[in-house]
């Protein structure tokens, strides 16, 4: 079962344009990521530090389908999935919610590769147990 | 009343000193600023677009006294002043809610002024009614 | 022949893992597209704004490789390919330049895809020549 | 004798009022210091992580006198000075270049203030040498 995460669109997250920036709809999608984490026990503060082991995001493709603007409210699901012992990927979909003049619609569908590494040399090593867990159980 | 804001610190709002990057603290102001006009009826997106009259920030000044990491849940108070018929400030405070194993903590405190002037020839104009109002009954 | 734009990684780009946020490579990528525009005479300001036609981000696909941190200088590629009369593709590479201490690596690749649309109705409409021109050019 | 670092606003800067987000000037502030910096031989990456001592910014002030667009490109003065043996206090001054059809023009004046304290009690302790030659010799 994917989890849902809600946020309101802010005046910073907007350019020149009018709308949201391109690359802030996958600071959107982190901030899912770390909601979902957060919701399944895991420290973030721990977790996004480098203590050793660090698991940083190898690749992102996103489908920017509509514009988003200042006051949208929208909804993220998260659904990772197990790629190998030490990697996996998390689908995204960004939904703007219906508004006052517009109905609901998809708005994105983004995916982030995740690989976990030593902090030291850089050598590919397995998931946290915990993270295998939040991995699977999604 | 103050309006009071929440959200939790995300990834993307830290440095590499491991805490919120200062002049994201600025942001989450207007954040709060945004929520709290959203729930007075004013709608965000003309608000912020340039509509013949913009209010922009003309100055502000902040006091960083806690640093805050990725998780930690903080509420904002809004507290808006009159100025002038053409003029208002507000006043915020940051405060880090109660954690795991930190006690809530006063983080910082901001102050924005905002200056309404028309944007061809940018000479200050009166307010527009509905935001003298929001002023006033904060 | 594809057009090189350098710059320094700032603080601001960095988050709480010691690294630029994956996000950032991004937005690096878009002030290159900027830079190459504006040598070849496009008035940015005019560009990027809402006039009839807005030229939106469709798709973006990157490969982190390399992490940066605050401080390094890198040096970015950009080389757009026509796809259609209304829709182009640029190609990035970002390289880390080398340092007192770190040999020079290619640091991430990145690909967006752009489409030509009426704001009005957000129907598919052909590049303006100026942009179709730089497309060919480069 | 101040230092000047010059840059280009990008569009990732502006917001949908379609000029600088007013945080953002305080971002360009601190990529002037860091340049100032890197140029009296400091090391940036060690400078801003955690290693024992961290320098933070206590306080800012700003004046935002003119907005600025994508493609105007900045002058920014940096001049800092000591306060006590453990804080000082930068001031910069936001110049706008003359464009096509833009004169020179002051767009902000902003100030920084920074005390050096340790990482682990957040005790006060004094500037570490080469910092606090930095803040005498500019």
């Amino acid at each position: 079962m994917a989890h849902t995460y809600q946020r309101t669109i802010h005046f910073a997250d907007t350019d020149a344009a009018g709308v949201v920036y391109f690359a802030n709809y996958l600071s959107f999608c982190h901030e899912a990521y770390e909601e979902t984490l957060e919701a399944a026990g895991i420290d973030l503060k721990t977790f996004f530090s480098d203590n050793g082991i660090v698991i940083p995001v190898a690749k992102s493709t996103a489908d920017y389908l509509r514009p988003l603007v200042c006051g949208d409210k929208i909804a993220i699901t998260v659904k990772p999935s197990a790629v190998s012992p030490d990697a996996y990927t998390i689908d995204y979909e960004i939904t703007r919610l219906a508004g006052k003049t517009a109905p609901k619609k998809l708005a994105a569908v983004v995916q982030t590769r995740h690989v976990c590494i030593r902090s030291d040399n850089r050598a590919r090593t397995a998931l946290p147990p915990a993270l295998a867990a939040w991995v699977k159980a999604q």
